[in-house]
């Protein structure tokens, strides 16, 4: 992997602190997978009765680890991950699947639990075999070793091209119980809907079945990982798993079972603030970024038609180089709205560059000033906002622009 | 628009020279429209009996030439071709549709034709006000001054981004009549399936009903314009018109009348080989690109399913971007595959790059050497062949890789 020239323009001053959470401990270590000097290896440790809910790629060549989170998931409860950077394990045929089942099997040993409550993550390079046995050996010794105040640790442990470590902790009541949610993940660069080469791992102490949290995970991540992309290209690997200690129990909470038990309300507001801001981190750390662009549409036909059409303006290169160059290229915004495929008015058409509108009504806004606009785009965050005067529905998608950075990143990543 | 900083290295030693048709003539001319020192508008004056085909964008979008285009085709019949450059008369509303009026309106008078048989493209910079008048009254005087020697002439004339004119030219037997089949077209950006801001005009003397003639188009545009991408933006203008103008009556050529008629098979496949030359022309002018690729799907559940595949990887930055650095990263082809969502069969899939098996059966080939596929890579044409391993049907994509000078020319074009 080549250095990365960069640094995005958004890495925090300070980071996030998340406090622990009972029933998770972390430990990570440098097993030498790809990377010299830094950790690739993680683990998270699940108290006893953890439940766990997930939303994995829709690429039809999945890597390995993502076909057992599949075959995991059905059960709902987990006592440990296994996170490794550098490989993916993806594209590896027979012996991805025995790196799978040697890491899981040292796992489950480890924990002293059953195979279906070990998950697994990979990401990295894809196609290179991943040589488990250099590391599974490692997982025992990290499973004793793990410590409950350690997320900063795991999140750089998981990291690849990603220019800092994306941290988001909330709070909530269940009943009068406070829980708590910390979660990270990574990703930078193939990242698209379907959530690309991102891995996100969300903990909390509340206690909830795996049923309602699956359903409230299914929810949240088509207004907040699916609606971000970096370059429109979906990983292998993308994986997002919730885990639930249920430690909240003995503080008194109920334990929820139910799917859209109203007992939940603010406990799937929070983790949908949180896993939005999540990913706002991951574009904005986008490969190369200069600026973060978030695009809106509204009066669309449905949610998903105006999520559709922001996605086709977000994964525009003519239109995200435009915007590089701090050029307000509307027409360029015309022809994504265009080729989305989805019903717009061409003459009803109104553009606006942060509050500028320049367009309105199928042709340039009669008050439209390029000197304004133009200065509008020298700002760090861009919103493009699109009526395309079908109907009432509206959509939003994040995303960054394309830049030079970008093709050096990427023309050098292997070599 | 800003200066274009590179040439393509395709650029031909010397162009195709393109002989007269029975029945057409060219006229250039220097209108101002937004280039200085340069052809900006051009006419192509048809004999009277002229049959037209088309097909236009897709775009919901689609520009004010595009819409009257759609309107003329009806009728089968063309006197008179008018062509801009510069300024794509795309979102402009009411003052679109009056400038494409008012072009229409002085060609039809120049032409001494119906409204019907005057066709319009224009393309540029799109949402802003195209003055015709300013070009308006220049036809009738082009009309009368065209010449039929003046095929490059005219292509030169409608190129924006180009660095080259595309032309090309091919006989055929009708009976035993020997027709010409002259093309030339522009296009280098902003160029995806259902054409981009390509605009294409072919002419022949054939005498073919405006029918069949359709029904050859509709065939071969699948396999040529739309299995070209550069950035997999489509444009609001995308134009392809071929006019037949029946000349070759005069030397004993039957008129063809019928859809499907065997006396055009040779015709057809020389109207497929033009417009593939052509097609495969516009992907080695691509914005700053600086190799030509051909994606060759095999083993996919339909001719269908494997072009979309190859134009997932083609319109795939992050594999674009390997690709301009010379890296045979062949796991984001795999990445690639598995997001264009048709069937794969991920533990079947082979690759090669040119003659070299990078994988085979779902891993990383045996005999893979990463020398040799890297020297390969430095080739300036790559062939990129891949089974997805779950049918019998093929297709292919040409396309180009994605380069500093794709960011270079596109965040600047408007300053």
């Amino acid at each position: 992997m080549g250095s990365i020239a960069t640094r995005s323009p958004f890495v925090p001053e300070t980071l996030v602190r998340l406090a622990p959470i009972d029933g998770v401990r972390f430990a990570t270590a440098e097993a030498g997978i790809r990377y010299r000097g830094r950790t690739d290896l993680m683990v998270a440790v699940l108290a006893d009765g953890t439940t766990v809910a997930g939303v994995l790629t829709q690429s039809k060549t999945a890597s390995a680890p993502v076909l057992a989170c599949r075959k995991h998931l059905k059960k709902g409860t987990a006592r440990l991950l296994i996170v490794n950077s550098g490989n993916a394990n993806a594209f590896t045929g027979k012996r991805g699947r025995e790196a799978v089942d040697l890491t899981v099997e040292a796992g489950a040993k480890a924990a002293d639990c059953t195979r279906h409550d070990v998950f697994v993550a990979s990401t990295g390079v894809i196609g290179e075999p991943l040589e488990a046995e250099k590391f599974a050996h490692l997982i025992d010794g990290l499973v004793k070793s793990a410590q409950p105040d350690a997320f900063e640790a795991a999140a750089r442990a998981i990291m690849t091209t990603d220019t800092y470590p994306k941290l988001a902790t909330r709070k909530a009541l269940i009943g009068d119980v406070e829980v708590t949610i910390n979660g990270f993940c990574k990703g930078a660069g193939m990242i698209a809907p379907d959530m690309a080469t991102m891995l996100c791992f969300i903990f909390t102490d509340a206690a909830i079945a795996a049923e309602p949290l699956q359903a409230l995970l299914d929810e949240h991540v088509e207004t907040t990982f699916n609606a971000m992309t970096v370059d429109g290209d979906t990983s292998t690997s993308d994986t997002c798993l919730v885990f639930a200690t249920g430690a909240a129990r003995a503080r008194g909470q109920e334990p929820v079972t139910k799917v859209g038990s109203k007992k939940l309300r603010a406990f799937s507001a929070a983790l949908h603030d949180l896993m939005q801001d999540l990913a706002i981190q991951v574009a904005k750390d986008g490969e190369g970024l200069s600026k973060f662009v978030t695009f809106v549409v509204e009066g669309a036909e449905s949610a998903a038609a105006a999520r559709r059409i922001a996605l086709s303006c977000a994964n525009s290169p003519i239109l995200k180089t435009a915007i590089a160059g701090e050029d307000p290229n509307w027409g360029r915004v015309v022809m994504a709205v265009g080729k989305s495929g989805e019903a717009a008015d061409r003459d009803a058409l109104s553009i606006w560059f942060g509050d500028h509108c320049v367009a309105r009504d199928g042709e340039r806004a009669a008050d439209y000033s390029e000197p304004a606009v133009a200065a509008y785009m020298k700002n760090r965050e861009i919103v493009i906002r699109i009526n395309v005067g079908v109907g009432e529905a509206s959509g939003h998608v994040w995303t960054c622009d394309l830049t030079h950075d970008y093709v050096s990143i990427n023309a050098d990543y292997r070599s």
